[in-house]
């Protein structure tokens, strides 16, 4: 937008419209009227009590961004529309003579809660004051409305600084002698007035403007301003809300909750966003204004309770509830408030609510016939039902740590979900921390949106003060983070960083644990557990999102009970079994350490032989050549065949063991596909540190001669760390191999297929260990199917000949047991040149599995093990990169090469099979990607799966 | 082929025909009768004296090599042709009546000296014998010709062991009392031929084929066998000759230069091979038979003495040299035989030659009007050029080597260079030693083609016999290897692998240096230089190629030195200009080490600020959100203040210093653009290693209160060695921040523009300098044009990162100098991610400079670092890689990303500069590729300048 907006600007807005009076908008509007005004405007449309207003459109909270000033005549309409409003009303703005008063609010598209600034009781000034005085009867209430208008309008509008006039109030009841606000007199109030205006004039450098116009423009702009306040940055960015979208203003004729007893607020949810049980639940305060409930200062009442204070307007409610969830078809959360006895709607929205509640609400929509079973999938935002599959404390656990007295308090259970981290009482430490890699637990009296930033890295949140629709527990369930709210036990030092609980005191760095779902907090470090499986209304979602997604879901999983878990949450097969995990399991690592130091000295002497050998075939046999090189092949022989004898044992003693392994998963999976992917990481990776290792030597040699009887003692101590009986020189050769081993870059070394061309044996011996373990299956009944996976082809060369290597062994295999079992050979693609090549590469493979965690490694040229610890966090800040790419599939790089892939691959091989296994196989936006692409399927973690059969039918119902 | 090729396998033939008579074939048919075949039947329509014969074709070699047997009715064809030529010569095949006799010599369409066999005399038997006898009135020379006859044909067609075949002369020379072999008389030799004929039997287990058909039949075979030896694969290889091709047989009548004094052998060269001077070159043997000069067993008579012996037949040969050069237009090496004072005219082909000799004569014929410049530019193999290159001992060295006595013997010049390294005198030894790293100088009595592997990878060789045809000068000259031959001062023990030359001994292992060009072998290693400038024919070649090229032709230089080397070879500009060892410099070196200490803290938290600083911004000044963060930045600054002022101290002590680098080079590059590249390695690279620091401080901590003799010793030892004053704190500190910047994958780590991104200040510095020197160098009137080049961009953000912080920079400078200076911003495209988003690249970016090396590093995912010591070589040797692609360019995998980001990035900035930096850039075939990319100029070290020239002109002359 450009300044010539400055005149023009009204053209470009929709309909050229800036303001819409709540009779003229609707639900439909949202992107214009953001979502509350919109939600007003329907309100009022539906005949419910909606205190009359207008809104002014996001379009001009852009146009007034991109101008940094209000727009030319935006004033005189916002006056306009008060004209018509305080004529709706029978008030009159800014008069002493029963005075219009305004809410003026912000209003996104995209519910912000409490990221942006909110004005009431506007319109007061010394005249407009005395009116309200006489038309409320009460003259203590004007005046207090007039000193909060005082206050909040220096903060919101004029960003003076709220702290001193809440010392000015203490100053007060100091010197009249009372401790609570309440017992300050009008008289008392009026005197605040006058010292607050003093304080604003002192603090602004002006009076306090008395003209009420000048008042609500002011706030107009404010909340404006306040779209792009840090909080709200932070927030949009955590959200992935665009920062574009702008926010309405909208402004309203007030109407008091803190009019006395015969008043009060209150926030209602149409069903439990905990369980997403049907009936009515929220919070309600008597004698109140609306930002009391949500502040968190005081806690407020059970919703139901008031059914005995209100019992008419109870009922009331509870019409306009089910009217509004039936005329929205999804349960609501609003805002309303009682003034003398009469029920006005300020608000109604979508209900934030758990994942638990959400698979809830949108299975029981179903049966009462509010939605149907499309709407209910799409409904669950896949991420959601992570928080489904939350840790939880197992039985055990939880038992052992109440007879141990670790139980220290129990709060509100704010947002379920249990969570183990250290201490931290503030959001800067909290991020800090987490940076540093601890896991930590945010600790509060309650959290204000200036802490957004350290909530949002927290494992979890808890807090002394607040309720349920607090901020902490309105966030924590928004982002899904475990959280305790109004754990009043907990006395919190935040000067000290201590919190005291009966005589236990803890601070910064210890450890707790705290359960959401229960609202327990337990001292020390307690062992979580995993969900092993879903709950039936989970169950029946998924059933429904299976019915439409395109994508085949399977999981990533090494053992047989990772297997288990994943058929349990619904995966189809095994999309990534990795072999190194099994190859570094305790028992087998020696035997793994001791042959890969032969492997080399083993495998090259045999190349060395065969090619020998193989130059001797047609040359006759008394010739010179056939002399020399028999000669050579025997001395060679005579030097290779130990080695080649150990490596060939020690493969010998792993081949039982792989075998096992397999014949587990491929049980467990028994009628589905099991990719196996052969040894991938780099072989010195299963050696010991070369560090420990240099130390340990260098430690020894320094003392040798020096001091027997400390190079003794280091001795003995290094025997004891390493659990063996090495000898220094065992030692010394140790290390010489492992640094014989190290690679400048691992990552792009000794490793993928290579390992298995370098040292064919190894990959050898692990597809005899799928085959036999296969063969063995079949006999006893078990279909088992087998894939078997090549990582890191780069050329179609690797993988003829890795391919021809397997097919040989599995015609060995075959011959062996007399059968016959169906299998696949493919590859990852998980470099670029594969990409490139991969019409050639479809021909000699099977299938195609997208390794997108080493393809995006490749393509972007980052190090996923070092770019977190260096760059990745300031590009994230510097916005030089949207997502981490390792996250989030990046489309444009990767997903250009994997689409070329793709399509290339499948022209030269119609019905080859695509998968990705990379870690964004669970991440719903590169599962949306995967679907557009026609990947076959997607594989993740067994937690991931529920994730990604949701994912893959949103991307299916979204694309169609 | 398949096996109905032994039926109608004559119909796939060119013509159908299997076999040519000379007559019937000719120069042109050089694919299907080979180059030997071909010139004979050339010359014998020209009318030259050659002796009558006929060529099996290549083609029926292939069918050979299919079938795995002689086709069927190829043996009557065969016989057939003999029949002819029998009647041509008037004499019989196989009779005791005026014989037929035979040469059987292989002949492929690519000459491969000695790599394939040869039988002589063929059709001798114990008749024939006595016919040949009859005829030459010579039977000692009869049975000497059938004794030899026997003895190859065991060798060659059987495969017998020759050398047993020598023990049984050695034997009959004991037994008669004679030393030399033509003491032995004709009875003698009749008894010999029974001896090798019972040897025969023995060892082949059947009678010696008295049948001529027979004989003949068997030969051809073997000669289609030996197109697949190994020691002809392997020289194929090397050479890059495809296995398809085959090798015809051709069939001659013999001519004996062994029949007495009045008959001879040479070979002939139509200008000097080794400086291309317009005179005949050769080698000449009185009484000897041709294979006794190639095999260097004698060493022969410089050619031009063959004018004293035979006038006339001087004056024959050389009107037949001109004829034969006038008619192929290009310098014939012909192979003539004398037989009792006739000429015979036995080969003639292109004559092999060095670069320099390539170059003077390709020069020579366009001035002589033989051929076209275009013709002339094509005759050099680019990479000849890097021959003109060699190193050479500067004449300083030569002199102190010579004055300390270090001249050991001088041999015969037989192929330019000087070559420094150590002895080898086997070929395995040669690989073994060449492979561990070490250059070789292969040393021999005489080389076989059986070394071939040995001297392929051999830095230069040495021979103690044969002259300057003999096999080790051939092949050293085709593969410019330094080479000396005939040194026979050396004594050369194989058994104890030693060398005695006068007094002194040398061995294995021990290090010596030659010179080709002179002859002289010197003991020890003495310092070579590279030379600096062309000779003027080569620039008259390069000249004429400058003409054809499309091209640019830019250098790779980081000094001054360079830049003018590089501009004398004629580069057009630098093409990549390195920053980085500018920082590795002895005297910068410790502040570059200081200023990375520190970099991070002081980066980071002037991050940290400016971000906090930047949250104020709009903010009012009195709100508690203004008071806690400006209370936050007064305590950040504290913290940062001195970090941050070091830092900038020390970036400001590197400024002047790197102005002064990029002052002298766009100093010595005027007019010309100078790429020049912001830091790109990692910046832990510039610390101490990291092992190091680590045993230091563990030797220290160790004996630390154990033994403080022992420490103080060892702190004094590391003291010395570090050369600096530190304590083991020190040490400690250094090794802490040494080990938190260690990555475990550099390579895709903390570099290319991410430190321009983390670390801008020295992004921001180097700009500066480059800006400043060239301004200051306009002001003094000197033409600087420097090309900003941010490297390692993956994404579109980086780069408007970068280039808004470079141009931030340079409107700064050029404010304070008050010019403005020609300059562009580009970037290396080095990351696949680049190449997808090449299109938006382009918008945002003047050029684009292919990093070829980075690119392939990243595209197949090999660690360059790595990939040699691990699995390239078995790569190569299994032939996964049919090259390696750090010194090729893959086209198929890097070549199309390439493609993509030249076609696309033009698309969207037509006049995007594109060009390459990799170490491909002076690769012909890689510069082949960039030409039909399209790119405006390849840049390459200064060395490989001319290459470059002269490949650009062959890429766009073979692609017009």
């Amino acid at each position: 937008m450009t300044q010539t907006l400055s005149q023009d600007w009204k053209k470009e807005l929709t309909d050229q419209k800036a303001t819409y009076a709540f009779e003229e908008g609707g639900a439909k509007m949202k992107n214009i009227l953001g979502g509350k005004g919109a939600n007003l405007s329907e309100m009022t449309s539906l005949g419910f009590p909606v205190p009359p207003g207008f809104v002014v459109t996001t379009e001009v909270c852009n146009v007034y961004s991109a101008l940094g000033k209000m727009p030319d005549g935006l004033g005189d309409e916002v006056l306009q529309r008060t004209e018509e409003l305080a004529k709706k009303m029978d008030k009159k703005f800014g008069s002493s003579d029963s005075p219009l008063l305004l809410s003026v609010r912000s209003g996104a598209r995209i519910s912000m809660p409490g990221m942006m600034d909110t004005v009431l009781n506007l319109g007061l000034n010394d005249e407009a004051v005395k009116g309200l005085a006489k038309e409320s009867g009460d003259e203590r209430f004007a005046y207090d409305a007039y000193r909060r208008f005082i206050q909040m309008f220096s903060d919101v509008v004029m960003g003076l600084p709220k702290h001193e006039f809440e010392h000015l109030i203490a100053d007060k009841k100091k010197e009249v002698g009372v401790v609570f606000d309440k017992d300050l007199t009008a008289e008392h109030l009026k005197a605040l007035v006058d010292d607050f205006k003093d304080k604003f004039r002192k603090e602004a450098g002006r009076e306090f403007p008395t003209d009420a116009k000048e008042q609500l423009l002011l706030a107009v702009e404010a909340v404006f301003k306040s779209w792009n306040n840090p909080r709200a940055m932070v927030y949009r960015e955590k959200e992935r809300i665009p920062h574009d979208l702008g926010t309405a203003v909208n402004v309203q004729a007030m109407v008091f909750g803190n009019m006395g007893d015969g008043s009060g607020t209150g926030v209602a949810f149409t069903r439990d966003y905990n369980t997403g049980e049907k009936k009515p639940v929220g919070d309600f305060l008597i004698n109140a204004q609306g930002e009391d409930v949500v502040a968190g200062i005081r806690t407020p009442q059970p919703l139901q309770e008031m059914e005995n204070v209100f019992p008419e307007l109870w009922k009331e409610l509870q019409d306009i509830s089910t009217k509004l969830e039936n005329h929205y078809t999804d349960m609501q959360d609003m805002e309303f408030t009682v003034e003398k006895g009469k029920l006005f709607m300020l608000q109604t929205r979508t209900g934030k609510r758990t994942a638990q509640s959400a698979v809830k609400i949108a299975v029981d929509m179903v049966e009462e016939g509010l939605i149907d079973e499309k709407t209910a999938v799409m409904r669950i935002a896949p991420e959601q039902l992570d928080k489904l599959l939350h840790p939880y404390i197992p039985e055990d656990v939880k038992k052992k740590a109440d007879s141990e007295g670790k139980l220290l308090a129990k709060g509100t259970n704010a947002s379920p979900g249990a969570a183990t981290g250290i201490v931290v009482f503030e959001a800067n430490d909290a991020v800090h921390k987490a940076h540093e890699g601890h896991q930590v637990i945010l600790v509060r009296p309650e959290t204000t949106p200036d802490d957004a930033h350290g909530m949002a890295v927290a494992k979890g949140i808890l807090t002394s003060t607040g309720g349920p629709s607090s901020h902490a527990a309105l966030v924590a369930r928004g982002w899904g983070i475990p959280c305790i709210v109004g754990c009043e036990a907990l006395k919190i030092d935040l000067a000290k960083k201590k919190v005291t609980v009966g005589d236990v005191t803890f601070g910064e760095g210890d450890k707790i644990t705290i359960d959401g779902g229960t609202g327990e907090v337990l001292l020390g470090e307690l062992e979580l557990h995993e969900p092993t499986d879903l709950s039936p209304e989970t169950k029946t979602i998924l059933g429904w999102a299976d019915q439409y997604r395109k994508l085949g879901v399977y999981a990533n999983a090494d053992t047989p009970t990772d297997a288990q878990r994943a058929r349990n949450f619904g995966a189809e097969g095994i999309g990534l079994c990795r072999t190194e995990h099994m190859f570094m399991e305790k028992d087998r690592l020696p035997i793994v350490q001791e042959m890969i130091m032969i492997a080399s000295a083993a495998e090259s002497g045999h190349r060395e032989l065969t090619k020998l050998e193989d130059s001797l075939k047609g040359v006759n046999k008394e010739s010179r050549q056939h002399r020399d090189t028999s000669e050579q092949i025997a001395k060679l022989k005579a030097k290779v065949e130990k080695p080649w004898n150990k490596y060939n044992d020690l493969l010998g003693k792993l081949l039982p063991i792989q075998r096992g392994d397999f014949s587990g998963i491929l049980e467990a999976m028994k009628g589905q596909w099991v990719i196996i992917r052969l040894l991938d990481p780099p072989l010195h990776e299963f050696l010991p540190a070369f560090g420990d290792l240099l130390v340990d030597v260098t430690r020894l040699k320094t003392l040798q001669g020096v001091d027997s009887g400390a190079y003794d003692k280091a001795l003995s101590e290094i025997k004891a760390r390493r659990g063996d009986d090495a000898t220094l020189e065992q030692l010394e050769e140790l290390l010489e191999k492992v640094e014989s081993m190290k690679e400048s870059n691992p990552m792009l070394g000794q490793r993928f297929c290579r390992l298995g061309i370098v040292f064919p044996e190894i990959y050898k011996m692990q597809v005899r260990a799928i085959m036999e373990a296969a063969s063995e299956l079949q006999k006893k009944g078990i279909d088992a199917k087998p894939e078997i996976m090549i990582p890191g082809i780069g050329s179609v060369e690797e993988m003829k000949l890795c391919r021809a290597q397997a097919e040989a062994v599995i015609a060995e295999v075959e011959k062996e047991q007399g059968l016959k079992v169906e299998h696949k050979i493919g590859t990852m693609i998980e470099l670029p040149r594969a990409t490139t090549v991969a019409g050639e590469l479809s021909q000699v493979a099977d299938f195609f599995s997208f390794g997108t965690n080493d393809l995006t490694q490749t393509t972007y040229g980052y190090s996923r093990d070092d770019a977190a610890g260096t760059f990745m966090p300031v590009y994230l800040e510097k916005e030089v990169l949207k997502r981490d790419p390792f996250q989030v599939v990046d489309r444009k790089g990767v997903g250009r090469l994997m689409k070329m892939a793709v399509t290339e691959g499948r022209e030269s091989n119609e019905g080859l099979e695509v998968g990705i296994c990379g870690e964004h196989g669970g991440e719903p936006e590169s599962v949306d990607f995967c679907h557009s692409l026609g990947l076959n399927y997607v594989s993740c973690s067994p937690f991931r799966v529920p994730i990604a059969r949701l994912a893959a039918a949103h991307a299916a119902i979204n694309q169609a």
